[in-house]
């Protein structure tokens, strides 16, 4: 079939920032190639902007950019929609107002999906669209199909990953250099590798977007992250990252999915972790994601690539708008669903796991005494005990590595500890991966 | 929809072995969550065995059972046909009867894709049917997928990957307990971690087989095995993971897949390499896959898991057949193909890397002199010499490491050294990587 004759699908760009123009000028790129193995013509018919004059990497035509992302939305000759303006309040309208269309929309936005998912994908249903979303986690990973097609045969007993290219970023620099966290911050801000307001990506929220995401592929089951435990990364020290180093593990920030077959139970949950560097995710470093996956066929799988960038989300983008030329172009039928019974979230003392706990303390006798008593009366069992000089002159940081205890127990003794005279600051909480 | 009014979808399988078995097993367990998700119902209707009697794990009834798969690809209730069988003789008659038929095959067979690939495609498109393969490389690991569809918006300048878990399960124990060859492959056929005829995998042909198939994925170019330079690990000794280990290395063996993006020449090779420890892929261990895809748009990604044995194999066998009766349900359209401008084969004097040369040589003077007067005049750098007790009495073991030289010079350097008094057995010549 010569390319003239080759079925043509009009694409519309709501929002072209620095993804958007990725999109466009690897489609540019490599449309030989693309068309090739669609058959489909692909033809980037409009975009949308919030300011006409500015000046863009990309160069079109004035006559496809618009300001008003709704008229693309409904503009009868598109197809597909990229919806990449972000946000959850203009990004949802122009969402839904493309599904209920009966358009495909291409999404690169978690936050939208963690908040609005199932009034989207109902969307989708409703009017015969689809609704794909490969770029909103992991970027350059294509682990939404992986999850979704290749591995389909398998239930997901264990799903963690490293899925903030910042906070991995900034623990990489702060373990490699010894320099503090707010330094690393400021540095990866001039770079371009952290946001001007970083807290979405340092508080743990952007990656329990993407957990929240993942979770319902693998399980069919909406966690928000209002139900999980989010902790970030703005309170980790040298002295963290020392002791991870000399006793073989890394850092990381790490999502993690899991689900008890016996109990039936689901947890999802964020934090910063302990993880032995003997694991392949000990060693994805810089912005780099990586995700495990555990499946009940196949054991454990891992995929590593870099999770954000304009090069990495554009790749995923035009994935999904392959996927869904191929659809348009042989009747846009419906794909598999999610439909899998809701699971029970796990309470927190069905949680098990090591824990390390960094105490600022008094540098004065009795200390120890102290604190081991209240570990002891809440049952948590310590492991190892270290004291070094504290962050602040005249206190000593406590160390201490728990054995397997459970979430409830640490949560109270934690509380505990906080209202000890002798402990002079919040202590610091991190899990060691056992599995 | 109620299960009992889901349309349904009759499976057969030729050749009820360890795969084929895995595949009825999983499939009967993950049957609930598999029909929920693709929206039909899956019906094990028909296995081929070779002997009916066997005593299986799996049990059928049986009547499902024949010991003809012709009469199973020709069945005109079965729409997809699993073609489990394994060679190029019955396996291509059944294939190739079975998409005749109209009907979608699910195939592991890499051998048969390999040398028929062209046929059987075509045969698949000319009577609307589908030739699914995701288990035929790194089964646990949906790379195909990933390539195909994941990856679309990239052209890949170079995919290296650990893709045969025999060589890689041997290497390992090789190297961490100090242990021969032999030894180590008599243990691992004991463990059913190797074939009673091991020549397909241990030669590298299981991994060039993979390696085509891949390649003809990325590239749209098929290149027989024969156009391909294909090494295996069967000489490797302690002296040579002893050199790789003191210098940061780990001996892998891989295939690699290099498109040069300037003359637009391919390069597929079969190769032990040493590889630097400081990537993800040298610590890819013991039975496990690994592949490394550079995209020129999304950087590189890396995907790891388990790439043969019964459940990593199913796992993938699965999710074609989920694939398969997605497409059935909804009208079974074709797919996106990979229809490229075939690439020219790339010339040995175009192929550059440093090399790793063990010289089994006499333990007299002079000998260095004679040898280091050969690689000057065919123009081979010497970048190191490491001297060591040889593998045999009265011989030392010369350890050459070159700067970056080309494959034709070195070729032609270690013909002309293996005719040299000094030199008393076949020199080994491993790759260094340095990408």
């Amino acid at each position: 079939m010569s390319s003239a004759s080759l079925p043509v699908i009009n694409i519309g760009i709501c929002g072209l920032g620095t993804v958007g123009q990725g999109v466009w000028k690897h489609i540019e790129r490599s449309r030989a190639d693309l068309e090739s193995r669609l058959g489909a013509k692909l033809v980037l018919a409009r975009a949308s902007v919030r300011d006409l004059k500015k000046k863009r990497a990309v160069k079109l035509p004035a006559s496809k950019l618009t300001t008003d992302p709704m008229s693309i939305a409904t503009d009868p000759d598109i197809q597909i929609v990229c919806e990449l303006i972000g946000g959850t309040t203009l990004a949802k309208d122009v969402t839904l107002a493309a599904l209920r269309a009966g358009k495909t929309v291409v999404s690169a936005n978690k936050a939208l999906i963690c908040d609005h998912g199932p009034e989207v994908f109902a969307a989708a249903r409703k009017h015969g669209g689809h609704f794909f979303f490969e770029a909103s986690v992991a970027g350059g990973i294509p682990i939404i199909k992986s999850l979704r097609e290749g591995l389909v045969a398998n239930r997901f007993g264990r799903i963690y990953g490293i899925l903030n290219g910042t906070c991995n970023y900034i623990l990489t620099r702060m373990d490699r250099e010894g320099l503090a966290y707010p330094q690393i911050l400021g540095e990866a801000k001039q770079l371009g590798y952290a946001e001007a307001d970083e807290s979405l990506d340092v508080e743990g929220w952007d990656t329990a977007h993407k957990a929240s995401i993942l979770a319902y592929l693998a399980h069919g089951t909406w966690v928000s992250t209002k139900q999980m435990l989010v902790e970030g990364i703005t309170r980790i020290t040298q002295a963290d990252l020392e002791f991870a180093r000399d006793n073989g593990y890394s850092i990381k920030l790490l999502a993690v999915i899991l689900r008890d077959f016996k109990t039936g139970e689901l947890n999802v949950a964020v934090y910063p972790a302990l993880l032995p560097q003997s694991l392949v995710l000990a060693n994805v470093h810089e912005v780099y994601n990586g995700v495990a996956v555990s499946g009940d066929v196949v054991g454990e799988t891992v995929y590593i690539g870099r999770g954000a960038g304009q090069d990495a989300t554009a790749s995923a983008v035009i994935s999904d708008i392959a996927d869904a030329a191929t659809l348009l172009v042989r009747g846009n039928a419906p794909l598999p669903e999610v439909n899998l019974p809701k699971l029970p979230l796990a309470k927190p003392e069905n949680l098990r796991s090591r824990y390390y706990l960094r105490l600022e303390v008094k540098d004065e006798a009795g200390v120890l005494a102290k604190i081991s008593g209240v570990t002891a009366k809440l049952d948590v069992s310590i492991a190892s005990v270290l004291q070094r000089p504290g962050e602040t002159p005249g206190a000593a940081s406590l160390i201490l590595s728990t054995h397997e205890s459970n979430e409830k127990a640490i949560r109270a003794t934690v509380a505990r500890l906080k209202r000890l005279n002798c402990v002079v600051a919040d202590p610091v909480l991190l899990r060691i991966v056992n599995f």
